[in-house]
């Protein structure tokens, strides 16, 4: 189980966990726990290290921040132990979580399981802060943050957990965003594949690193709410959305416990920013000029695409880059003019990526066009078009976004049929 | 160094503290730093615990407190580093510091200084959280509240320091309180005996148990203010107080650097309570009733007096605790009333102990009845008296304390010869 921030935002809310955690036990279940920082104490560990020294060394940075975790860590287990349940904390560098690479951004290597199942196995609950490791050199390292996610699979793998519950402020995954469309429905289940495009273009419930980790050893994740549990209703009644493998997902539908979509869900992100670069030379290796100097200064380039120009020898590059990076991309790209050759840079931050996902689409064509077709009926114009295997993704104009995901939404019979509401109007 | 909780109050305090750090450095020192948590972080993190366990488990509560030093530490490193200056934390489990004993009141068994010392030679400045140890099972211990001087003197003894520097809210140890006699004088030194006596009655500048192993493995002591220091006037230019051996206090005299006194300081302490229990049968064995449960419920037990009672074979016994444990103590004497024989017990919070320290009493007499009679005159009743090698205290009415300090101040002949004032009036 693991439980995020805003759950553990101070004694009473981690008395609620501490219930929920304690009634799994109460089922006969053995039970580690992974917990995040109290809501805001990590942006305030971080502000100290600012303040205190703006090129921080990554590895006291490290050193500071994971106190956060290891507070709360401590503050379940005694809560656990006041409810009569035998717990205790495992930090990071008791187990420990072995991390390999940079300090702040660290990645877990392999967790020394042994000691955890030994302690369970006696009906102990271990609880385990996340977001920690320990370096080969013996320092407190960090994953990143949202790192707390990635540590709750990587302990579920290193123990064979049945399943990794992750308790978070929503109740699980939604086929859209429910603050768009009223008419979005929980998900019973997706496949890592589509929570990995989903997470990617926006629907933030994971972080991506975890749902890959989960992929690669085969962790069954259950992403539910920690605010829907009491006594009366408890957690278990409100289960939340499944992540699994497309095999598990086949036999869910087999069994008739999940219905088979051709669309999964629909995400939106406005976090990217468009460039584009008039008139570059039409010659082998000028877009190498371009996008090799963005590569190495780890700005993730998104949609490219390449229109022809107005005179012969000349074409229109149009790519998309994280909004954050817009500036810096800007200037990198100026100081090489002369080398790419083009004649003017225009940017447009006012975008939208409006993606449909679904594992459904590697058996069925047709997919792409109903959403050309439906997003032209409402007038909204098509900027840039990416497609994988299971998502096509679309570049429009920002205002248009919460349109664009409702007419998608019911043009792919996503809406919910008892709710009554007017989004796709 | 090491540095208290006011002195590492916030990012701006710990510039100030990492610049003092750094002139010792640039002084061509090597250099450790112990820090306490920023002032009033422990009691926040002491006050989740009670919050989430009133009966809390020690092991826990050491996991949940140590994350205050574990913060500052990096932080220091880090400004340390901001202003150019190799430092790198050594959190208590890294070094490590192997304690012995209860979780939460642990005692360091011994430090690994050897990575330290190799650190420090490169010119890297240790940081070290205080407070924190790491236990035989391989768990975060602390050693009670106050633990950090005791870090600070054990690490010193491991590294084999030169100096120990102990910086705090006050320039010093004073011949007596300030804020009673403005005529009270900064010492330049006392032995590790007197600032024992001194520290345990009441004049708290540094944690009684810091003293002790300052005396024990030789580590010679000072006592600074972090308050005085700036780039103008470095706190080198305020010396503070040196806790030395007694032979290197002979040296000191010798050289006439520090003035033979008969007595060091006055001490006053208006914590204690008295308790006195009339008509015990005075037969072997009642005293051990009296004062057995109380050992062992770890009630510190300080003055005894035994009158003669009104009848034959009885006796009225008189003795001080701590007031916190009055309560506690009345209720277990009340308990064992028929055992021990007494008629009533009445108490007294109203008073305080006086103590005159100073080892120039060992080889002159007639200190015990300089105080007698300079009480006497002012009309001051003593109600009790103890003495040891090198203290003489009394208990008297708590109204007095000031008088009593101040008559005494002048009668050791104590007071700064360059102040005007009325102290002792």
């Amino acid at each position: 189980m693991k439980f995020g921030g805003t759950s553990m935002a101070g004694t009473e809310r981690i008395r609620r966990v501490a219930n929920i955690v304690r009634r799994q036990a109460a089922g006969g279940n053995q039970v580690a726990v992974v917990v995040s920082a109290m809501a805001g104490e990590t942006d305030r560990l971080v502000n100290f290290c600012r303040e205190a020294n703006a090129l921080y060394d990554p590895a006291e940075y490290d050193v500071v921040v994971a106190s956060g975790e290891q507070v709360t860590s401590g503050l379940l287990a005694l809560t656990l132990q006041s409810l009569g349940q035998p717990a205790r904390s495992w930090l990071g560098w008791q187990l420990p979580i072995h991390t390999v690479e940079n300090h702040a951004k660290a990645l877990i290597d392999r967790i020394e399981g042994s000691g955890l199942v030994a302690a369970m196995e006696t009906g102990q609950i271990a609880v385990i802060p996340g977001f920690q490791g320990l370096s080969e050199e013996g320092r407190v390292t960090t994953l990143g943050r949202g790192g707390s996610d990635t540590s709750a699979v990587a302990v579920a793998a290193a123990i064979g957990a049945d399943r990794c519950d992750i308790y978070t402020d929503v109740d699980g995954v939604y086929t859209t965003d429910p603050r768009i469309v009223a008419k979005a429905r929980k998900l019973k289940a997706v496949t890592y594949e589509e929570m990995l495009e989903l997470a990617s273009v926006g629907a933030k419930v994971l972080q991506t690193r975890s749902v890959g980790l989960a992929m690669r050893a085969g962790v069954r994740v259950q992403v539910l709410s920690s605010f829907v549990d009491d006594d009366a209703t408890p957690a278990d009644d409100h289960p939340g959305t499944m992540i699994v493998s497309e095999d598990e997902m086949n036999e869910l539908v087999e069994k008739g416990e999940v219905e088979r979509q051709l669309v999964t869900g629909i995400a939106h992100d406005k976090n990217e920013a468009k460039i584009i670069l008039t008139r570059v030379p039409d010659r082998p290796g000028s877009v190498a000029h371009i996008f090799d100097p963005l590569a190495k200064a780890a700005i993730n380039v998104d949609m490219i695409i390449q229109n022809v120009g107005r005179d012969k020898g000349e074409t229109d590059v149009t790519f998309t880059v994280p909004q954050a990076d817009l500036a810096r991309a800007q200037a990198m790209l100026n100081d090489r003019r002369e080398e790419i050759g083009f004649n003017r840079i225009i940017t447009d931050s006012k975008i939208a990526k409006i993606s449909v996902v679904g594992v459904g689409m590697k058996s069925h064509a047709g997919v792409a066009s109903t959403m050309f077709s439906a997003l032209a009926e409402r007038g909204i114009n098509i900027q840039a078009i990416t497609t994988s295997e299971i998502k096509v993704s679309v570049l429009i104009d920002e205002d248009e976004t919460e349109l664009a995901v409702r007419v998608l939404h019911t043009a792919y019979g996503l809406d919910a049929p008892d709710t009554v509401g007017d989004e796709a109007a």
